[in-house]
């Protein structure tokens, strides 16, 4: 009878509990378990790459083939709020364990430091990006506000870590 | 004079834009822009392993050596969700980039699983674990909690993809 091996994650930043056990038809064995704490006076993309890192040790030392994560339940502000701070770990993830230097920008510091005032709108920023940065052709959108904050992160030069 | 290369990331899993350019000095140059957009009808683990993996890629192409993320700024509740979805989205992404299947439960259901009420506190998780799995000798906690899921993964057999 096939065996599945599972890990479960309780996700925090603080304190991520982790668990492995096996299942075989009706019988659960247990296999390991403990506790990740990502150091709390490091930046966030130290905390995530290290949290990130520790999960990706449990998995190559005990070859769990699913896992089962703790779902979140929120309503309305707190979910989008959700949303976005998953996007930022991919994010910050994806930047952070290929090594790179990470800052991070207000949304109002960006457009202040691109168009001069806090208060500037997409096209602002948009139009600000074409001027500075000749030859980029971009577009009202996500992509010209991303163009906007390696512009203050070059102005700034804030590295967080 | 040294020339930084900067990527700028305007994190969304609907539409994450980002903008490559070089800074010499005090002259800035646009090197690439682009927007990722993850499928949105894909559960949510693949949608942060596309936008981790599409940001990679992009530091793979352009050889980016310092990043700028706009910050988030929220409030009390919104500022612990946002924090929680960074913690969940770099437990999903350790597990996603590994391969395994993931499934995601209620904390409610949980506790409903493994204890027979979705309002059991955190001793009675533990207390029930240390039954259901022999020699896990595991303490009232976060490591216990994660156990449980793992459990309740293995009863429901409900992976998300």
């Amino acid at each position: 009878m096939q065996t599945r091996r599972i890990l479960g994650l309780d996700p925090s930043l603080v304190a991520c509990g982790w668990g492995v056990i096996d299942v075989t038809g009706n019988k659960m064995q247990h296999v390991a378990h403990g506790v990740i704490k990502p150091p709390t006076k490091e930046p966030l993309a130290s905390r995530l790459t290290y949290l990130f890192n520790d999960i990706v040790d449990v998995i190559i030392t005990h070859s769990p083939i699913e896992a089962g994560v703790e779902e979140a339940f929120m309503k309305d502000n707190a979910m989008s709020a959700l949303k976005l701070g998953q996007a930022r770990a991919a994010c910050i993830l994806a930047a952070s364990t290929h090594g790179l230097i990470i800052g991070e920008y207000a949304a109002r510091l960006v457009k202040k430091s691109v168009v001069g005032t806090g208060a500037a709108d997409k096209a602002q920023v948009a139009h600000m990006m074409n001027i500075l940065l000749p030859g980029a052709k971009v577009k009202v959108g996500d992509a010209a506000d991303a163009l906007a904050i390696a512009v203050t992160h070059a102005n700034m030069r804030r590295p967080l870590r």
